[in-house]
Protein backbone atom coordinates (compact mmCIF):
# COMPACT_ATOMS: atom_id res chain seq x y z
CA UNK A 1 0.00 0.00 0.00
CA UNK A 2 2.31 2.50 1.10
CA UNK A 3 4.68 1.81 -2.10
CA UNK A 4 1.83 2.33 -4.25
CA UNK A 5 0.96 5.88 -2.51
CA UNK A 6 4.48 7.08 -2.38
CA UNK A 7 4.65 6.51 -6.54
CA UNK A 8 1.82 8.93 -6.64
CA UNK A 9 3.22 11.39 -4.20
CA UNK A 10 6.03 10.96 -6.39
CA UNK A 11 4.57 11.13 -9.90
CA UNK A 12 2.66 14.67 -8.38
CA UNK A 13 5.56 15.89 -7.48
CA UNK A 14 7.08 15.25 -10.45
CA UNK A 15 4.36 16.80 -12.78
CA UNK A 16 4.31 19.94 -10.36
CA UNK A 17 7.59 21.32 -10.57
CA UNK A 18 9.32 23.03 -13.48
CA UNK A 19 11.15 20.75 -15.70
CA UNK A 20 14.85 20.83 -15.54
CA UNK A 21 15.52 23.59 -17.97
CA UNK A 22 12.55 25.38 -17.75
CA UNK A 23 13.31 29.30 -17.61
CA UNK A 24 15.12 30.69 -15.50
CA UNK A 25 16.83 27.42 -15.35
CA UNK A 26 18.90 28.00 -11.96
CA UNK A 27 15.39 28.74 -9.84
CA UNK A 28 14.07 25.44 -11.79
CA UNK A 29 17.37 23.43 -10.88
CA UNK A 30 17.08 25.56 -7.30
CA UNK A 31 13.19 23.84 -7.10
CA UNK A 32 13.85 20.75 -8.04
CA UNK A 33 17.08 20.42 -6.04
CA UNK A 34 15.06 21.05 -2.68
CA UNK A 35 11.83 19.15 -3.03
CA UNK A 36 14.83 15.99 -3.84
CA UNK A 37 13.84 13.24 -4.50
CA UNK A 38 13.68 9.57 -2.66
CA UNK A 39 12.34 10.86 0.51
CA UNK A 40 10.57 9.70 2.96
CA UNK A 41 7.38 12.20 1.71
CA UNK A 42 5.74 11.41 5.13
CA UNK A 43 2.96 14.41 4.55
CA UNK A 44 2.16 13.32 1.12
CA UNK A 45 1.98 9.68 2.42
CA UNK A 46 -0.75 10.91 5.07
CA UNK A 47 -2.49 13.50 2.11
CA UNK A 48 -3.15 10.38 0.52
CA UNK A 49 -3.83 7.66 3.45
CA UNK A 50 -6.14 10.60 4.47
CA UNK A 51 -8.00 10.55 1.11
CA UNK A 52 -8.66 7.02 1.22
CA UNK A 53 -9.77 6.86 5.23
CA UNK A 54 -12.84 9.88 4.36
CA UNK A 55 -13.62 6.91 2.01
CA UNK A 56 -12.27 8.29 -1.18
CA UNK A 57 -9.64 7.55 -3.82
CA UNK A 58 -5.93 8.22 -3.22
CA UNK A 59 -5.78 9.95 -6.34
CA UNK A 60 -8.07 12.69 -5.73
CA UNK A 61 -5.77 14.11 -3.52
CA UNK A 62 -2.79 13.82 -5.73
CA UNK A 63 -2.30 17.71 -5.96
CA UNK A 64 -2.83 18.17 -2.25
CA UNK A 65 -0.04 15.54 -1.52
CA UNK A 66 2.57 17.46 -3.80
CA UNK A 67 1.22 20.81 -2.79
CA UNK A 68 2.12 19.71 1.02
CA UNK A 69 5.27 18.37 0.44
CA UNK A 70 6.38 21.50 -1.88
CA UNK A 71 5.20 23.89 0.99
CA UNK A 72 7.13 21.60 3.70
CA UNK A 73 10.46 22.02 1.48
CA UNK A 74 10.03 25.64 0.97
CA UNK A 75 10.33 26.08 4.94
CA UNK A 76 13.19 23.88 4.96
CA UNK A 77 15.32 25.61 2.61
CA UNK A 78 14.94 29.43 4.67
CA UNK A 79 15.47 27.11 7.97
CA UNK A 80 18.70 26.19 6.72
CA UNK A 81 20.10 30.03 5.87
CA UNK A 82 22.82 31.54 7.68
CA UNK A 83 20.32 34.07 9.48
CA UNK A 84 18.15 31.27 10.75
CA UNK A 85 19.57 27.59 11.23
CA UNK A 86 22.94 28.15 8.83
CA UNK A 87 23.08 24.64 8.34
CA UNK A 88 25.39 23.18 5.52
CA UNK A 89 24.20 20.03 4.58
CA UNK A 90 20.98 18.19 4.79
CA UNK A 91 19.94 14.65 3.90
CA UNK A 92 23.67 14.32 3.50
CA UNK A 93 24.37 17.12 0.77
CA UNK A 94 24.95 20.59 0.83
CA UNK A 95 21.90 22.88 1.69
CA UNK A 96 20.50 24.72 -1.21
CA UNK A 97 21.92 27.87 -0.19
CA UNK A 98 25.13 26.40 -0.18
CA UNK A 99 25.05 24.87 -3.48
CA UNK A 100 22.88 27.45 -4.89
CA UNK A 101 24.04 30.76 -2.95
CA UNK A 102 21.69 32.90 -0.48
CA UNK A 103 19.56 34.85 -2.69
CA UNK A 104 18.86 32.14 -5.36
CA UNK A 105 17.74 30.10 -2.09
CA UNK A 106 15.53 32.86 -0.92
CA UNK A 107 13.82 32.75 -4.08
CA UNK A 108 13.71 29.68 -4.98
CA UNK A 109 11.95 28.77 -1.76
CA UNK A 110 9.62 31.14 -2.53
CA UNK A 111 8.28 30.58 -5.91
CA UNK A 112 7.73 26.83 -4.41
CA UNK A 113 5.39 28.14 -1.81
CA UNK A 114 3.73 30.13 -4.89
CA UNK A 115 3.71 26.70 -6.61
CA UNK A 116 2.51 24.42 -3.78
CA UNK A 117 -1.07 26.75 -3.88
CA UNK A 118 -1.19 26.94 -7.48
CA UNK A 119 -0.93 23.23 -7.16
CA UNK A 120 -3.24 22.67 -4.43
CA UNK A 121 -5.78 25.01 -6.49
CA UNK A 122 -5.64 22.28 -9.52
CA UNK A 123 -7.10 20.36 -7.27
CA UNK A 124 -10.60 18.86 -8.85
CA UNK A 125 -12.63 18.88 -6.02
CA UNK A 126 -13.03 21.71 -3.06
CA UNK A 127 -9.92 23.24 -4.42
CA UNK A 128 -10.72 26.98 -2.56
CA UNK A 129 -10.82 24.79 0.77
CA UNK A 130 -7.67 23.00 0.11
CA UNK A 131 -6.01 26.12 -0.44
CA UNK A 132 -7.82 28.28 2.77
CA UNK A 133 -6.55 24.97 4.87
CA UNK A 134 -2.91 25.12 3.31
CA UNK A 135 -3.05 28.71 3.47
CA UNK A 136 -3.23 28.65 7.28
CA UNK A 137 -0.94 26.17 7.58
CA UNK A 138 1.48 27.83 6.04
CA UNK A 139 1.21 30.34 8.16
CA UNK A 140 1.11 28.52 11.47
CA UNK A 141 4.17 26.71 10.08
CA UNK A 142 5.97 30.57 9.93
CA UNK A 143 4.62 31.01 13.59
CA UNK A 144 6.08 28.09 15.08
CA UNK A 145 9.55 28.60 13.65
CA UNK A 146 9.19 32.23 14.86
CA UNK A 147 8.49 31.40 18.67
CA UNK A 148 11.17 28.74 18.00
CA UNK A 149 14.15 31.07 17.25
CA UNK A 150 13.20 33.64 19.37
CA UNK A 151 15.14 34.60 22.63
CA UNK A 152 14.09 33.32 25.75
CA UNK A 153 11.84 30.52 27.21
CA UNK A 154 9.81 28.73 24.59
CA UNK A 155 6.89 27.37 24.72
CA UNK A 156 7.00 23.95 23.61
CA UNK A 157 3.50 23.01 23.06
CA UNK A 158 3.02 25.82 20.78
CA UNK A 159 6.23 25.46 18.54
CA UNK A 160 5.61 21.69 18.10
CA UNK A 161 1.95 22.12 17.13
CA UNK A 162 2.28 24.71 14.66
CA UNK A 163 6.20 24.16 13.36
CA UNK A 164 5.77 20.67 12.74
CA UNK A 165 2.11 19.33 13.71
CA UNK A 166 0.20 22.21 10.87
CA UNK A 167 1.58 20.80 7.67
CA UNK A 168 0.42 17.55 9.31
CA UNK A 169 -3.07 18.50 10.18
CA UNK A 170 -3.06 20.18 6.05
CA UNK A 171 -2.21 16.99 4.94
CA UNK A 172 -4.98 14.74 6.15
CA UNK A 173 -7.55 18.07 6.04
CA UNK A 174 -6.79 18.67 2.26
CA UNK A 175 -6.53 14.73 1.37
CA UNK A 176 -9.77 14.34 3.11
CA UNK A 177 -11.28 17.33 1.33
CA UNK A 178 -10.96 16.58 -2.20
CA UNK A 179 -11.97 13.32 -1.77
CA UNK A 180 -14.93 14.57 -1.22
CA UNK A 181 -15.34 13.44 2.53
CA UNK A 182 -17.92 15.02 5.27
CA UNK A 183 -17.09 17.52 7.77
CA UNK A 184 -16.91 15.21 10.31
CA UNK A 185 -14.26 13.25 8.34
CA UNK A 186 -11.70 15.73 7.88
CA UNK A 187 -11.86 16.68 11.15
CA UNK A 188 -11.49 13.71 12.89
CA UNK A 189 -8.51 13.12 10.34
CA UNK A 190 -7.35 16.84 11.52
CA UNK A 191 -7.23 15.41 14.89
CA UNK A 192 -5.47 12.11 14.39
CA UNK A 193 -2.85 13.97 12.11
CA UNK A 194 -2.28 17.07 15.08
CA UNK A 195 -1.58 14.14 17.86
CA UNK A 196 0.55 12.58 14.66
CA UNK A 197 2.39 15.47 14.10
CA UNK A 198 3.55 15.65 17.55
CA UNK A 199 4.44 12.12 17.80
CA UNK A 200 6.63 13.00 15.09
CA UNK A 201 7.68 15.81 16.53
CA UNK A 202 8.90 14.58 19.79
CA UNK A 203 10.20 11.23 18.02
CA UNK A 204 12.80 13.47 15.95
CA UNK A 205 13.72 14.88 19.74
CA UNK A 206 14.90 11.03 20.89
CA UNK A 207 16.43 10.81 17.66
CA UNK A 208 18.54 14.28 17.54
CA UNK A 209 18.94 13.76 21.68
CA UNK A 210 17.61 17.53 22.21
CA UNK A 211 13.94 19.18 22.16
CA UNK A 212 11.98 20.67 24.59
CA UNK A 213 11.12 18.32 26.88
CA UNK A 214 13.38 15.85 29.15
CA UNK A 215 13.99 12.52 27.39
CA UNK A 216 11.55 10.51 29.30
CA UNK A 217 9.19 12.78 29.47
CA UNK A 218 8.95 13.25 25.55
CA UNK A 219 9.17 9.38 25.12
CA UNK A 220 5.89 9.27 27.11
CA UNK A 221 4.34 12.04 24.96
CA UNK A 222 5.25 10.26 21.91
CA UNK A 223 3.31 7.32 23.18
CA UNK A 224 0.46 9.43 24.09
CA UNK A 225 0.04 11.22 21.51
CA UNK A 226 0.79 7.73 19.42
CA UNK A 227 -2.55 6.20 20.88
CA UNK A 228 -4.45 9.38 20.60
CA UNK A 229 -3.78 9.48 17.23
CA UNK A 230 -5.00 6.06 16.44
CA UNK A 231 -8.27 6.54 18.54
CA UNK A 232 -8.91 9.62 16.13
CA UNK A 233 -9.56 7.24 13.40
CA UNK A 234 -12.09 5.42 14.73
CA UNK A 235 -15.24 5.38 13.21
CA UNK A 236 -14.10 7.21 9.39
CA UNK A 237 -16.12 5.96 6.40
CA UNK A 238 -12.96 4.54 4.75
CA UNK A 239 -9.85 2.15 4.88
CA UNK A 240 -7.83 3.23 8.14
CA UNK A 241 -4.91 0.65 7.56
CA UNK A 242 -2.54 2.93 5.61
CA UNK A 243 -2.66 5.65 8.17
CA UNK A 244 -2.51 3.33 10.92
CA UNK A 245 0.35 1.89 9.87
CA UNK A 246 1.81 4.85 8.97
CA UNK A 247 1.27 5.89 13.03
CA UNK A 248 3.12 2.50 14.01
CA UNK A 249 6.33 3.07 11.87
CA UNK A 250 6.66 6.93 12.95
CA UNK A 251 6.68 5.53 16.67
CA UNK A 252 10.32 4.40 17.53
CA UNK A 253 11.34 5.52 13.96
CA UNK A 254 15.21 4.87 13.65
CA UNK A 255 15.94 7.93 10.89
CA UNK B 1 -13.73 57.47 -6.83
CA UNK B 2 -10.11 57.06 -6.14
CA UNK B 3 -10.48 58.17 -3.11
CA UNK B 4 -13.58 55.48 -2.28
CA UNK B 5 -11.48 52.89 -3.76
CA UNK B 6 -8.61 53.31 -1.53
CA UNK B 7 -10.81 53.23 1.59
CA UNK B 8 -11.95 50.10 0.07
CA UNK B 9 -8.65 48.94 -0.01
CA UNK B 10 -7.44 49.97 3.35
CA UNK B 11 -10.48 48.22 4.90
CA UNK B 12 -9.25 45.19 3.35
CA UNK B 13 -5.55 45.18 4.13
CA UNK B 14 -6.26 45.83 7.78
CA UNK B 15 -8.82 43.08 8.38
CA UNK B 16 -6.28 40.71 7.04
CA UNK B 17 -3.33 41.76 8.49
CA UNK B 18 -2.91 39.73 11.99
CA UNK B 19 -3.72 42.23 14.73
CA UNK B 20 -0.43 43.86 16.29
CA UNK B 21 -0.84 42.02 19.40
CA UNK B 22 -1.55 38.28 17.77
CA UNK B 23 1.00 35.98 18.79
CA UNK B 24 3.85 35.78 18.28
CA UNK B 25 3.56 39.67 18.50
CA UNK B 26 6.79 39.99 16.54
CA UNK B 27 5.78 38.52 13.88
CA UNK B 28 2.35 40.49 13.28
CA UNK B 29 4.39 44.16 13.88
CA UNK B 30 7.03 42.97 11.49
CA UNK B 31 3.92 41.56 8.92
CA UNK B 32 2.41 45.05 9.31
CA UNK B 33 5.13 47.11 9.23
CA UNK B 34 5.69 45.64 5.80
CA UNK B 35 2.92 46.14 4.33
CA UNK B 36 2.79 49.71 5.92
CA UNK B 37 -0.06 52.33 5.40
CA UNK B 38 -0.59 55.41 3.32
CA UNK B 39 1.16 53.77 0.11
CA UNK B 40 -0.66 54.69 -3.55
CA UNK B 41 -2.13 50.70 -3.77
CA UNK B 42 -1.54 51.41 -7.46
CA UNK B 43 -1.93 47.19 -7.39
CA UNK B 44 -5.22 47.20 -5.29
CA UNK B 45 -6.66 50.31 -7.03
CA UNK B 46 -6.21 48.34 -10.56
CA UNK B 47 -8.10 44.99 -9.22
CA UNK B 48 -10.67 47.30 -7.67
CA UNK B 49 -11.26 49.01 -10.63
CA UNK B 50 -10.91 46.28 -12.90
CA UNK B 51 -13.75 44.48 -10.99
CA UNK B 52 -16.12 47.90 -11.80
CA UNK B 53 -14.77 47.77 -15.47
CA UNK B 54 -16.34 43.72 -15.61
CA UNK B 55 -19.86 44.89 -14.61
CA UNK B 56 -19.49 44.42 -10.77
CA UNK B 57 -18.97 46.17 -7.82
CA UNK B 58 -16.05 46.94 -5.95
CA UNK B 59 -16.15 45.25 -3.05
CA UNK B 60 -16.67 41.75 -4.63
CA UNK B 61 -12.61 41.97 -4.97
CA UNK B 62 -12.18 43.71 -1.87
CA UNK B 63 -10.27 40.43 -0.64
CA UNK B 64 -8.28 40.33 -3.80
CA UNK B 65 -7.30 43.73 -3.94
CA UNK B 66 -5.71 43.40 -0.14
CA UNK B 67 -4.42 39.75 -1.27
CA UNK B 68 -2.41 41.33 -4.22
CA UNK B 69 -0.91 44.39 -2.03
CA UNK B 70 0.25 41.34 0.71
CA UNK B 71 2.20 39.76 -2.00
CA UNK B 72 3.71 42.65 -3.55
CA UNK B 73 5.07 43.44 -0.07
CA UNK B 74 6.44 40.16 0.85
CA UNK B 75 8.65 40.22 -2.51
CA UNK B 76 9.89 44.00 -1.77
CA UNK B 77 10.75 42.47 1.93
CA UNK B 78 12.78 39.78 0.31
CA UNK B 79 14.05 42.17 -2.66
CA UNK B 80 15.65 44.74 -0.03
CA UNK B 81 17.51 41.29 2.43
CA UNK B 82 21.55 41.83 2.38
CA UNK B 83 21.91 38.83 0.15
CA UNK B 84 19.53 40.65 -2.37
CA UNK B 85 19.26 44.68 -2.85
CA UNK B 86 21.09 44.95 0.52
CA UNK B 87 18.77 48.33 0.78
CA UNK B 88 18.28 49.86 4.20
CA UNK B 89 15.47 51.77 3.55
CA UNK B 90 12.21 52.12 1.69
CA UNK B 91 9.71 54.59 2.04
CA UNK B 92 11.62 56.78 3.79
CA UNK B 93 11.47 53.89 6.74
CA UNK B 94 14.32 51.15 7.75
CA UNK B 95 13.54 48.01 5.69
CA UNK B 96 12.22 45.24 7.81
CA UNK B 97 15.33 43.16 7.91
CA UNK B 98 17.10 46.33 9.02
CA UNK B 99 14.02 47.04 11.69
CA UNK B 100 13.34 43.84 12.55
CA UNK B 101 16.67 41.55 11.95
CA UNK B 102 17.14 39.54 8.88
CA UNK B 103 15.42 36.07 10.23
CA UNK B 104 12.25 37.72 11.26
CA UNK B 105 12.52 39.66 8.25
CA UNK B 106 12.26 36.58 5.43
CA UNK B 107 9.83 34.61 7.78
CA UNK B 108 7.54 38.09 8.04
CA UNK B 109 7.54 37.95 4.76
CA UNK B 110 7.06 34.15 3.80
CA UNK B 111 3.69 34.84 6.17
CA UNK B 112 2.45 37.28 4.02
CA UNK B 113 2.79 35.11 0.69
CA UNK B 114 0.97 32.83 3.10
CA UNK B 115 -1.66 35.14 3.80
CA UNK B 116 -2.02 36.49 0.14
CA UNK B 117 -3.24 33.40 -0.72
CA UNK B 118 -5.30 32.68 2.53
CA UNK B 119 -6.87 36.15 1.86
CA UNK B 120 -7.47 35.58 -2.17
CA UNK B 121 -9.15 32.01 -0.77
CA UNK B 122 -11.53 34.21 1.07
CA UNK B 123 -13.04 35.63 -2.04
CA UNK B 124 -16.58 34.65 -2.46
CA UNK B 125 -17.15 34.40 -5.69
CA UNK B 126 -14.56 32.28 -8.21
CA UNK B 127 -12.23 31.70 -5.04
CA UNK B 128 -10.06 29.30 -6.76
CA UNK B 129 -10.06 31.14 -9.80
CA UNK B 130 -8.38 34.31 -8.06
CA UNK B 131 -6.22 31.62 -6.03
CA UNK B 132 -5.02 30.25 -9.15
CA UNK B 133 -4.35 34.10 -10.85
CA UNK B 134 -2.27 34.68 -7.49
CA UNK B 135 -0.07 31.83 -7.56
CA UNK B 136 0.83 32.20 -11.43
CA UNK B 137 1.92 36.22 -10.86
CA UNK B 138 3.63 35.14 -7.48
CA UNK B 139 5.44 32.31 -9.07
CA UNK B 140 6.32 34.72 -12.43
CA UNK B 141 7.26 37.84 -9.82
CA UNK B 142 10.41 35.03 -8.65
CA UNK B 143 11.15 34.31 -11.92
CA UNK B 144 11.73 37.74 -13.05
CA UNK B 145 13.37 38.63 -10.17
CA UNK B 146 15.90 35.41 -10.23
CA UNK B 147 16.61 36.60 -13.98
CA UNK B 148 17.03 40.48 -13.00
CA UNK B 149 19.70 39.26 -10.21
CA UNK B 150 21.63 36.74 -12.76
CA UNK B 151 24.99 37.48 -13.88
CA UNK B 152 25.65 38.50 -17.54
CA UNK B 153 23.22 40.53 -20.03
CA UNK B 154 19.99 40.54 -19.11
CA UNK B 155 16.32 40.01 -21.50
CA UNK B 156 14.56 43.41 -20.01
CA UNK B 157 11.62 42.58 -21.88
CA UNK B 158 11.51 38.67 -19.93
CA UNK B 159 12.74 40.66 -16.64
CA UNK B 160 9.70 43.74 -16.96
CA UNK B 161 7.01 41.37 -18.07
CA UNK B 162 7.57 38.89 -15.02
CA UNK B 163 8.89 40.98 -11.97
CA UNK B 164 6.77 43.72 -12.40
CA UNK B 165 3.98 43.32 -15.25
CA UNK B 166 2.83 40.18 -13.31
CA UNK B 167 1.19 41.28 -10.15
CA UNK B 168 -0.68 43.74 -12.26
CA UNK B 169 -2.48 41.35 -14.12
CA UNK B 170 -2.86 39.23 -11.78
CA UNK B 171 -4.93 42.67 -9.79
CA UNK B 172 -7.07 43.16 -12.77
CA UNK B 173 -7.29 39.56 -13.56
CA UNK B 174 -8.56 38.88 -10.09
CA UNK B 175 -10.66 41.83 -9.60
CA UNK B 176 -12.49 40.95 -12.97
CA UNK B 177 -12.80 37.06 -11.64
CA UNK B 178 -14.56 38.39 -8.54
CA UNK B 179 -16.72 40.62 -10.06
CA UNK B 180 -18.01 37.90 -12.16
CA UNK B 181 -16.73 38.81 -14.93
CA UNK B 182 -16.77 37.09 -18.19
CA UNK B 183 -14.26 35.50 -19.82
CA UNK B 184 -13.38 37.71 -22.49
CA UNK B 185 -13.31 40.55 -19.86
CA UNK B 186 -11.20 39.14 -17.56
CA UNK B 187 -8.56 38.67 -20.89
CA UNK B 188 -8.98 42.26 -21.98
CA UNK B 189 -8.47 43.34 -18.85
CA UNK B 190 -4.96 41.13 -18.39
CA UNK B 191 -4.09 42.74 -21.39
CA UNK B 192 -4.84 46.54 -20.02
CA UNK B 193 -2.54 45.11 -17.05
CA UNK B 194 0.18 43.82 -18.84
CA UNK B 195 0.54 47.23 -20.59
CA UNK B 196 0.23 49.28 -17.61
CA UNK B 197 2.48 47.33 -15.50
CA UNK B 198 5.29 47.93 -18.40
CA UNK B 199 4.39 51.34 -18.47
CA UNK B 200 4.79 51.62 -15.07
CA UNK B 201 8.20 49.97 -15.20
CA UNK B 202 9.25 52.35 -17.64
CA UNK B 203 7.99 55.36 -15.72
CA UNK B 204 9.59 54.01 -12.93
CA UNK B 205 13.29 53.80 -14.88
CA UNK B 206 12.56 57.18 -16.05
CA UNK B 207 12.22 58.70 -12.24
CA UNK B 208 15.09 56.64 -10.91
CA UNK B 209 17.61 57.55 -14.07
CA UNK B 210 18.28 53.74 -14.90
CA UNK B 211 16.53 50.85 -16.50
CA UNK B 212 17.35 48.36 -19.08
CA UNK B 213 17.16 50.75 -21.94
CA UNK B 214 18.15 54.26 -23.12
CA UNK B 215 16.28 56.98 -21.80
CA UNK B 216 14.68 58.29 -25.00
CA UNK B 217 13.95 54.60 -25.92
CA UNK B 218 11.96 54.15 -22.83
CA UNK B 219 9.49 57.46 -22.75
CA UNK B 220 8.65 56.61 -25.97
CA UNK B 221 7.99 52.65 -24.88
CA UNK B 222 5.69 54.26 -21.44
CA UNK B 223 3.55 56.05 -23.77
CA UNK B 224 3.31 53.15 -26.64
CA UNK B 225 2.43 50.71 -23.38
CA UNK B 226 0.10 53.22 -21.96
CA UNK B 227 -1.80 53.68 -25.14
CA UNK B 228 -2.16 50.16 -25.51
CA UNK B 229 -3.49 49.21 -22.37
CA UNK B 230 -6.15 51.82 -23.24
CA UNK B 231 -7.16 50.51 -26.38
CA UNK B 232 -7.67 47.46 -24.25
CA UNK B 233 -10.41 48.85 -22.34
CA UNK B 234 -12.59 48.81 -25.59
CA UNK B 235 -15.81 47.05 -25.55
CA UNK B 236 -16.33 45.89 -21.38
CA UNK B 237 -19.39 46.41 -20.04
CA UNK B 238 -18.44 48.10 -17.14
CA UNK B 239 -17.25 51.83 -16.11
CA UNK B 240 -13.86 51.88 -17.13
CA UNK B 241 -12.99 55.88 -16.39
CA UNK B 242 -10.88 54.70 -13.22
CA UNK B 243 -9.00 52.27 -15.13
CA UNK B 244 -8.36 54.99 -17.61
CA UNK B 245 -7.50 57.88 -14.81
CA UNK B 246 -5.04 55.40 -13.53
CA UNK B 247 -2.92 54.74 -16.42
CA UNK B 248 -2.96 58.99 -17.29
CA UNK B 249 -1.74 59.13 -13.67
CA UNK B 250 1.37 56.60 -13.43
CA UNK B 251 2.46 58.09 -17.04
CA UNK B 252 4.29 61.01 -16.60
CA UNK B 253 4.17 60.33 -12.71
CA UNK B 254 6.49 62.22 -10.82
CA UNK B 255 6.94 59.73 -7.44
Amino acid sequence: MTEKLLEIAEAALDAALPKEDERPAALSAAMRYAVGSGGKRIRPLVCLAAAIAAGGKAEDAACCAAAIEILHNYTLVHDDLPSMDNDVERRGKPTVWKKFGEADAILAADALQALAFATAARTERNAADAVRILAEAAFGVVKGQVEDIAAGKKDARYVYAHKTADLFVAAAKMGAAAAGGTRESVDALGRFALNLGLAFQYEDDLLDGDGLYAPDETARLAAKATADAIASLEGLPGDVSALKSLAARLLGRKT
